[in-house]
């Protein structure tokens, strides 16, 4: 088995950033590098989680979280199953929580969850004896994409005293918040940017600049991480139009003029391409989108690895 | 690899505990104690299957039963494969046989089936060269889920004499048929007990005793199976209302009062609380519901090693 | 691990068999015939593809060939992981090329890909630097399944100077194309037929005879290819009943009585009995409709193995 180091590490389920300190982050961070290559082949194959049951428990539809998760298990070794909520026990009456211990008392270690309910991994978390991740919550915090946002600005940039901006829909975002927790823990300045209608009034309690206008703010970021309009999520009326919006809040090379010339672009995904980001800025050199996947496993493996298969003592 | 007691067993397939003798499903009991830690960590990783590939063949929603053969055919280090009806062959046209027939020319050694006809995996065993698993099929036989519970019960019980009440909606219950053929088979006495609309009047045939009224056997059981009432399948007008149901045939704690103090209570789930078990009890001490899934792990172990797994000779 | 002979290979894809020449073919055939006994007990496990990560991404409902690439990649020691589209990000409003794209960031070798558009696999083949093979594309190419027809002729058969029959749908039959280039090129005639509806005119071009009455070609045929009808493919009014097809196109033991007595019967399935077969032809003793399901998985290894498993140099 290939050695890693032992960090110092309390948590037994990664809920949100919000839980850990600057140290933890970071050590969540370094912990992932050691697992950045295991990307790429000729890839190592772990024995860390040997033994280990992880489930995939989504209750939302997932492509890319769901499927990362399930290639970080397998690429330490744990056997992982999929649950999902069609074709199960829960269209028969039974309780969310039910579900879970049921599914925890066939052997299971860890319970990767995502849930349109705010709060429904800690939930989780209060009733089993497994490890709980969350992988989304409501308009919550999706901890390991926010990780992974920082990783894949950490691997080129100095977090401390970097100005980061979070353009779109923050009100919805989960992966917003986690972001927020995340950076300015690590010494980032946030702005988040977006309509007044997708801006929560209360956000600049948690340490964040508020804007409005993206030409404006653009100039100022090292950073820019464009949130997807949840078209699906969003209660109609609270932006006019598509294309205004587009216009206003959309990354395009015009706009990207008065950026400065090392801007990272990152974007969560799945990003609907001429809306929050036109083609040729997506796919241009300031964008980090696919980097972002390949950084997903890193720290997926690294948040396992730290929740269920380093060794004790 | 570890090694198992050589046990007799000359059956291909397992259809039913009506098919099975006393020795026989001992066999089975016995062979899954050898299993039952591999449920817990630190777990052991056997190869008894190495090699094996077994398919999950569900026309029928499930969360737990499928879950619970992939995991215990890993755990023997079997490959598992799903087969779901949604986006397959069936939906265009083909026949339940040569759908079964062309999985089984991939190279399948044991198919797992649960549909809602009954005889449909004894229609399988006879034109597969495969072995099959009936995981349910109608109202007819469910035999893991009958053995989990008498392995459950056996844990802390004699069977030879034992009083086991199950309770609810016995005509539609394979899980019902299950329990008296393995139960009876194994000297306990078995009473049935449920409204007389849910209770098939030539069920004594099968060796059991018939009640319709809860309270009058309670004090009498050493066990009671709590049988879930499937809304999705009853017809309407079996019986008044769920209220009224959940009063004369659900568990709770002042019923419980005229139980015997070491009484064991299972339900097969998924439960539906407030229906046939209110909260308290389904959680408190009589209980043995999670114990329940956490043995179908074992037991099912001890049915696939002993259908392809055990060496010849 | 078990060696294999080396065999010369250029193709980074598998879009189609008009690609391969004639020689190629060959080696894909004859790479099948070494995993052949591996779909039989005691089966070989195999680690040509340790470490190499399988994605299958149906866009169309498929058992049987999802779940063939599955054991074919597991046979040879892949991790493999499905996609579908139900519950992904497709339905967020990503482009193809995008969920793709991510998918390949996570770290995927060969990407296995089924869609009802025409050139989608060669589009993928186009962005990806993961290999690609076409698992069906509109009313294209299959292949794969060609291969395994082929195969299939070739393990009792002389390719060279057979008159091979295809009949049905030829139309919108991906089979049929698959069939016809990788035949022609290996040396036999082929006769395309079926009603003047679903027979285009300028199929004559691809070096096929063209029939439209199965009993005056049949007497000729050393092999026949029952391609299926479509029913929920097929835009109505393109042949008159399916009585009438059965009748004048459908393969039966009266009409097999002008065949020759060696006469071998393909079928790609999933079969409509009745319909293209009667039950006692599918499954009487000209019938290799199972075989070509256990080929299926020999030759599916040796696609895979050829693209992503076969050491450089």
């Amino acid at each position: 088995m290939l050695t890693l180091p032992r960090v110092s590490w309390q948590h037994r389920h990664l809920l949100g950033l919000e839980d850990l300190s600057a140290a933890e982050l970071t050590a969540v961070l370094d912990m992932a590098e050691h697992f950045t290559h295991d990307a790429d082949p000729p890839r190592k194959k772990r024995n860390h989680l040997a033994g280990k049951v992880i489930v995939n428990l989504f209750f939302e539809p997932s492509t890319r979280t769901r499927m990362s998760f399930a290639l970080a298990a397998r690429r330490l070794g744990a056997e992982v199953l999929d649950f999902s909520p069609s074709g199960s026990s829960t269209s028969k009456g039974e309780t969310f929580i039910d579900t879970a211990k049921n599914i925890e008392a066939m052997g299971i270690d860890l319970v990767v969850v995502r849930h349109s309910a705010t709060g429904a991994p800690h939930l989780l978390s209060q009733h089993l004896k497994a490890s709980v991740v969350n992988a989304g919550d409501g308009a919550h915090e999706h901890p390991t994409q926010g990780l992974l946002d920082i990783f894949t600005i950490r691997q080129t940039r100095r977090l401390e005293g970097l100005t980061v901006g979070l353009v779109g829909d923050i009100a919805h975002s989960r992966v917003a918040r986690s972001n927020i927790h995340g950076l300015t823990k690590l010494g980032a300045k946030v702005i988040v940017c977006g309509p007044p209608t997708l801006v929560p009034a209360r956000i600049a309690e948690l340490g964040v600049e508020v804007s409005h206008d993206l030409d404006a703010i653009l100039p100022r970021c090292d950073v820019i991480n464009m949130l997807r309009i949840q078209f699906e999520r969003q209660r109609s009326g609270l932006f006019p139009s598509i294309t205004e919006y587009a216009r206003l809040f959309g990354l395009n090379s015009e706009r990207l003029k008065v950026a400065r010339p090392d801007l990272l672009l990152l974007a969560p995904g799945p990003i609907n391409r001429g809306v929050e980001i036109t083609p040729e800025v997506a796919d241009g050199p300031h964008s980090a989108i696919l980097r972002q996947v390949t950084n997903g496993l890193a720290v997926r493996m690294a948040v396992l690895y730290l929740l269920c298969g380093q060794p004790e003592g």
